[in-house]
């Protein structure tokens, strides 16, 4: 048991050391000798855990798919409307970017994989569908125009997240995002909302989710 | 003279070769050795013109960004509303992607050392920049709601593009962009440009530009 314990630790010791160079180096930049050097471990306990780059890469991304998933569920929980959800979802997205390592060692590798044709398409489809389910959901319940297609509407969504906080993290080292992001919804909502709900985008606006220790 | 024009031609074929090897492989898995073969020449032939890989890169970033100038300067002559003109700045920028190897190589690389905190904003900030002045100018003609912040808008448009060309690529090799950057519009003009200007969002969504013999 103790035993177990040490080597859970030990793996979670060397995720968070390689999700720390992965974000800082890259895929192709980051070493393993660092990523042992920077966890103060030896290469033989890092073997044991990981067969290669490749395979802790892979699970780094499998972490952020899990974290994702967590709070697309939680969110579809929230006693709230599912236009204010897809809000939620976005602001939930950018709380992770900027608050945890995993996540974003997840997107610069998953990014640089994007770059090329057989990059990762499961992060993006992930989220696009959670959205497109949200976009029906919202144009059922009249807070979305009923010649709204979810479906390129999520699209245009994820795209444009994932574009925004690009930006925001080569102007501002992403210390904006929060407000980038509450700007894109000002831009959008006018214009995806059917004008009877018009005077709900302030308070749509607004919708944040607070994980909770529930969850 | 004959000499000159063979380096030139020669320059040519390395920045050719190389932009093709860093679409592929990107900044860090392009090697000179690689570059030297595609372009059938020899390493003394590359380095009588480049330095080193960074050398070639900044050059190609240089290029991507004077074939950018010269895009924007052309639409700014063209004789139709700035809002117009922004929905061709974009479609420009989707149409370069599309076709030109050197914009492509320089994206990725752009998009590569976009993941570093010292990545360049340059290239970011140069569409901002145009995309700004062009949407005052759209408030000033009253096809942008007179409460439409410019410089938000701008850095708004250009990561919401970023990502969506992201996005177009991972899941369908770019092969959808243009319409992708429709719907872009689509989603976008509604709530953007003011009530009394929305029986012209059908014709603005058209608005292309076509460079001809004289740009």
């Amino acid at each position: 048991m103790v035993q177990q314990a040490r080597a859970a630790a030990t793996r979670q010791q060397i995720v968070r050391g390689a999700a720390e160079m992965f974000e800082k180096s890259g895929f192709e930049g980051a070493r393993l000798g660092n990523i042992v050097e920077n966890a103060g471990i030896t290469k033989g306990a890092l073997y044991f855990h990981f067969r290669s780059k490749e395979d802790l890469a892979r699970f780094i991304i499998g972490e952020q798919h899990r974290i994702s998933i967590a709070s697309v569920e939680a969110i579809g929980r929230e006693q709230v409307s599912a236009i204010e959800q897809i809000v939620m979802l976005c602001h939930e997205m950018a709380r992770q970017i900027v608050n945890d390592p995993i996540v974003r060692a997840g997107i610069r590798i998953t990014l640089e994989l994007s770059a090329d044709d057989q990059g990762p398409a499961d992060p993006y489809l992930d989220w696009i569908n959670s959205c497109e389910m949200l976009a029906t959901r919202a144009v059922e319940q009249g807070d979305l125009r009923a010649d709204i297609d979810p479906p390129r509407l999520a699209r245009f969504i994820i795209g444009a997240f994932t574009g925004v906080q690009t930006v925001s993290q080569v102007l501002t080292q992403r210390t904006d995002l929060e407000q980038r992001v509450d700007d894109m919804w000002g831009f959008l909502l006018p214009g995806i909302m059917p004008a009877t709900r018009h005077q709900d985008i302030a308070r749509i606006r607004r919708a944040r989710w607070v994980p909770d220790d529930a969850d």
